[in-house]
């Protein structure tokens, strides 16, 4: 094996606060027990770091720190194992990726719930932990994700936060095979990686609402039908809803867009017995899921639950569905050089599709 | 068999509105295909009925009429069986219970899913139908419940309402046996029968919460602890449950009394990844419940439900619980006579308990 | 509407014991409280009817007499109701169609569990009641099967049979989309249809295992693979499973084909923690499903099951994915003089594809 | 904290394939990544140790060798935590308990199903590592089990193994509160504990089926019904089961005692839709579950299913039970002097309960 550089370059958040990143040389650090060093060539840049990045998250628990490496959906091949790493099933020259929580206890009634985000001891990557925008990154051996061969690596990336999540979202929402899905937000970055899970990964009928400008994405993606949010008010995307699914409404309806009215309208187009999974997480302050009435809640014997971000195994599911060629996020590639144009591009709103950037 | 007679006492509403029942005597009816026939011998009141009679629900889509016979928690004994039923499960002379839905179409999508009050046939006793505040009354024999030869018909009325509501909403949280659940409004009518078979009948750990009054109903019905409400803010309450449950918070709330205040509570002493089940149903304009954030949601990986009324299937579950005299309801006897004075006795606050009617 | 005629055709079998149909002349009967009058205009030909006219099935109470009308996948038009029928959500005019199980009291433990063809008052169509092979047949109005609009009648009735079994049976499997599923008896009756319900419906990966000229049918309907089972011993089929599986065994094995050879491979190329469902019934002295070792079961975690018949819910859900043109089943058209000939073809196993004979 | 000695005491297999320990002076070791150094106080003596000490397992893939320390139900407290442990959920001072399992990868197809035993990196302890009848013992600090302060060590020793592998086997045999369940061999290491955890802890109705000598301890443990083995054949404990659950039989069976014929009788007394949960493994050459008959499966919609040991949360929800004083092993201590003694009185057949070691 060749011997590892004494330095490599990583980006990080000069000064947090602003949209502002630069290129360091950094030592390479070692691996400490249960760990392992990955070599990065691939992370996607998602609008959570711009939140990290910029402060702008009124819940996190202290600010980011100028020299912060950001990033939480990375790849790369691990190049050398921590003491007591040996007999892992991660070897030396895997691909593993890199998620948004970077590690968890595995053994905490949250780990045992099956809600790794919630697990005390969870870090999130590019936040608590120097992320995935640099060259080198440390990982627990049992928590990175193996790639599948048949995946590219810059197809993986994102597969790894949005493709997780809401293939954890479609999995908690109890909807089967032939039953109709809405996926609110349906051609964002989120939403196009669930249309097609539910419809082509899972066999799910899938109703897309969105912008007009994303007809084609969600449609490409797999959706029966496409609604245009700007085209109706409340009742009658409901309406749309109803009539389209025979009669009766969505047996799931998966808000992926970060808006109190896309939870507002889930309830008067869900079926009786449905599920609304929360997702998306709106800005300012938290408001009430509008039409959760208890009277409405009984009259339907409506369900809403929620996932923060999937688990080992359902990072594992959902990467195979993206190997065999059934999801495929929409990105393009850009050097690390140009992170602060990419954020600045996220911020006003310019940006369609994923960014992943190559980190070689 | 002995004949049937011509004529019997009939309870009716005499000025839907006020609070005003009549004896009326009436024409014994015949039952139809795929009925049974009868002779009504024990009838819980509900709160329910109080509603009904003074058409005081805002979301009853028709007014009650004068001569409405009410009532929803009946047993008797079957005397007559109309034609095509005679190869039914049940027979004449078996005791058999009317319930809330008087029937079902038993071949809806509502009825697959579980969702019996949700079937667009189903009809409401004592509202719809003629119920069960008399001598005979008409039921489905494919949709009456039988009495368990262990169980007195007095025990078994109000089980059939609030024993079998609450026993669906118990199933539906997925609470496992050993894990604690919340009751609000432990000492009401639902409320003490829901610790009961919580505690006796399905092994839950049980924390109930109500006016102090009410505490030694709760204790004596199977609950580890007592929270008196009126001792308490929100805040206290949330911490109060959090310690008692280790930490962790209640893995479900089962919210059986008709507040929004009690709805707003359940969020914050609920463990993550558990689940808050709607019952009661709040007077008044709806309200969502308060703090279903989705930030919230996401971060417990909450879960919200609901249930209306339970399945035939959850009725006889719920009734061989009473007959293993696990759970018990309180209740008094009463002449049919004295029905308005215990409506009366309702409106005021001053009932304790339940009251059967002895319709014999 | 028109008025019905006083007769009508009917095939029945006239020496029961011997292959051999008959048409006769019916009077029209008269549908009572509960039922309706269908009259039908296709009839799917099952294995099992061959079995019932020969009386070879050693589980028959009692033996199958002169004049029976077989047959029992069907379909045709309600053209009359019975007394109490008149709110049914079965219309005059509607099509519908009438499965193995002729009709269940929908009331007992069984019918509870899902578990239709175990109810006590369950009846067999074309065998305990006059069944699908004549031009009216009369069902309970809520036991019968609304036919959608976007699906012929004839590609209606083989769903009603085969379709409703195999369909519970991969329900029953708890195999989630994603995971591989072997199909024994993939090119058969039922394995054909299990092969496009499990890869198009249900977004499951199909090995299908069956005879060589199988191949193409097999792989027309959707199946990943193929493993011709006359060039394998159970050792080296079980091989093929675990290496295409990527060395983990298929999550379940639906045993379509009535073989207990079957049975016995299917242990080996089972993951751990996966299931088989039996739903093929080998002919002559039961055999014990030869690897079920305890050993092996706890070694594996592996599950057993197996399904009778479907339930109304799942001839609903199935027959969607029919209308949807997801499945298809491969059949022929006759005429009902044919129905001696075609039995007699089944018989000397030339039959390729399922017989639909034309009734009217 | 006090200096830990260089030497300790430990009691070795001298002699594999016969009965005989020894106890010999070892040197203290060190905990490595991911480890924790427990002081041992106490272990349970298993019937599994008497086949690994005697190589009498026709499965063990390689023979134990001399100087084996055995054991597998131990508990002691965390003197010392290796690298990396650190941040540990369990730290110095803590209780905790030794399993079966000595260690898992946690990051395995297997270990995603819940299926411990399965893992590839899976260690016996006693037999692959060294087990707990020695005064120090090395276990990876997120495996070992923390003990409730409410439970006496000796107590909790045993329901590391035979405590935890009921419960496994109650939860996955999917019986409900309120509904009967089977435990075959319920006098024994296994069922005695078996018929706790589920009347006293899960609120299930048991029958237990033993030898006449185990009547007295199977009901102290909570079933409602006993039946002696050996006075009734095949077919009358059939019938007796039958009788006893009102006429559907068990919905669960069960099966501690490793038994071919125990297995065989299930199948006749188990309740449609019911499940076999297989715990027992029978000596000699493995026999498939005799009435396990396709035909039977379908006519019953029965289900087998199996469990290893459980898991981690399996253990804790376990040792909860026991906490809370609803389950108790019957057990006698004695010194680590004494253990061949034991042994010797094991393989005669002589032990009534089971045997806790004193290890200080």
């Amino acid at each position: 094996m060749a011997e590892l550089p004494k330095k490599y370059k990583a980006c990080v958040y000069s000064e947090p606060g602003k949209v502002s990143t630069k290129i360091e040389t950094l030592d390479m650090p070692e691996p400490g027990p249960g760990q392992c060093l990955i070599q990065m060539t691939h992370s996607g840049v998602c609008h959570s770091d711009l939140g990290i990045m910029e402060n702008s998250w009124a819940s996190l628990p202290y600010p980011t720190q100028p020299g912060q490496v950001g990033g939480h959906e990375g790849v790369g091949k691990v190049v050398k194992l921590g003491p007591g790493s040996e007999t892992s099933t991660v070897k030396v020259g895997d691909r593993v990726g890199v998620k948004w929580v970077s590690g968890t206890c595995g053994n905490c009634p949250q780990c045992y719930a099956g809600a790794d985000a919630l697990c005390q001891q969870a870090k999130v990557s590019g936040y608590y932990t120097p992320g995935t925008f640099q060259q080198y990154c440390i990982g627990p051996v049992n928590y990175v994700t193996p790639i599948p061969d048949a995946l590219d690596s810059a197809d993986a990336a994102p597969m790894l936060c949005a493709g997780v999540t809401t293939y954890a979202a479609l999995r908690k929402s109890n909807a089967r095979s032939g039953q109709w899905v809405v996926i609110s937000g349906a051609g964002g970055g989120l939403g196009h990686i669930a249309c097609q899970l539910a419809s082509r990964g899972m066999a799910l009928r899938v109703i897309g609402i969105d912008a007009p400008s994303k007809k084609s994405v969600v449609m490409d993606c797999g959706a029966e039908h496409f609604i245009d949010v700007t085209a109706h008010d409340d009742k009658s995307i409901a309406e749309e809803v109803v009539k389209l699914t025979g009669g009766l409404g969505a047996s799931a309806v998966i808000v992926c867009t970060a808006s109190n009215k896309a939870y507002a309208q889930a309830m008067d187009f869900l079926r009786f017995d449905g599920t609304i999974v929360c997702v998306g997480m709106p800005e300012g302050k938290p408001q009430a899921i509008a039409k959760a009435f208890p009277q409405v809640m009984v009259f339907k014997q409506a369900n809403i639950t929620a996932v923060a971000v999937g688990t080992r195994k359902d990072a594992i599911e959902c990467l195979d569905f993206a190997a065999r060629g059934l999801v495929k996020t929409h990105f393009r590639t850009e050097k690390m050089e140009r992170l602060t144009d990419v954020f600045q591009e996220m911020k006003e709103g310019k940006l369609i599709g994923r960014v992943v950037i190559d980190l070689q």
